[in-house]
């Protein structure tokens, strides 16, 4: 089981806005953790029209959160990053190919095993994933 | 978040198998679900070297359940044929490349909600999947 790249992604940019808890610029995130620009512009540039990231653009510019790291619950985050993909295709009504779909039992397990898993992450927010004993570590090797 | 096609094919066959409840072919399958016989004889395959399925070559020959469905458990079955795709790529220690790994406060979060989704499939076995008032829908459709 699998989380998108573009919600892996969107979980480090939100870490180190967190850390930060300033104005910062793309390359200093990709610089940090090692990853492609291309693929970070979109992923800030969705996050943006999602609320969780503003950006201006300009001399003054750079990237901030647009929330309160203690307002963004993962659970909500993460649904909003992982979109499209269904756990299997039934679970999208636009690709479904199985004729079982509608007598299928192991769909309701599955549904139960989902909302468990968003569950947990409903119970944490941003705040939650840079705070604590390792807060300092992370933002040394981060943010230098 | 998404199972891989393999788990998705492998699900599928065995609950073909548990609703069969004796030996058949694999062109069946495809046919039945309509999909790709080639990738579904790779998910064969597998199957049989992980001890869920039996196959025999030959005429008399066809693919069976290896134990009974209400032997085969959700949870061991995906864990199974999820094998190597990590949540996220720090859970590999082989293609992690993530700096803060070892600090991360998100990885336990993570960690916990899989455990969550693990914990409900792993609460069903493959007999609850064909079970119950939808079994015989679904056998008219597979099985014609």
């Amino acid at each position: 089981m699998r989380l998108s790249l573009f919600s892996d992604y969107s979980l480090r940019v939100l870490m180190y806005a967190a850390l930060k808890g300033e104005s910062f610029q793309m390359d200093e995130v990709t610089k940090a953790y090692g990853i492609s620009r291309h693929h970070l512009a979109k992923v800030v540039q969705r996050l943006a029209q999602l609320g969780y990231l503003e950006t201006r653009r300009g001399r003054q510019g750079g990237i901030t959160l647009a929330k309160p790291p203690e307002e963004i619950r993962l659970g909500r985050l993460v649904r909003d990053t992982e979109g499209q993909p269904a756990i299997v295709e039934c679970f999208d009504p636009a690709t479904n190919t199985c004729p079982i779909n509608g007598s299928c039992q192991l769909k309701g397990i599955l549904g139960q095993a989902l909302r468990d898993f968003y569950a947990v992450l409903d119970r944490h927010t941003l705040k939650d994933t840079v705070h604590g004993p390792h807060r300092a570590r992370m933002t040394k090797v981060l943010l230098g």
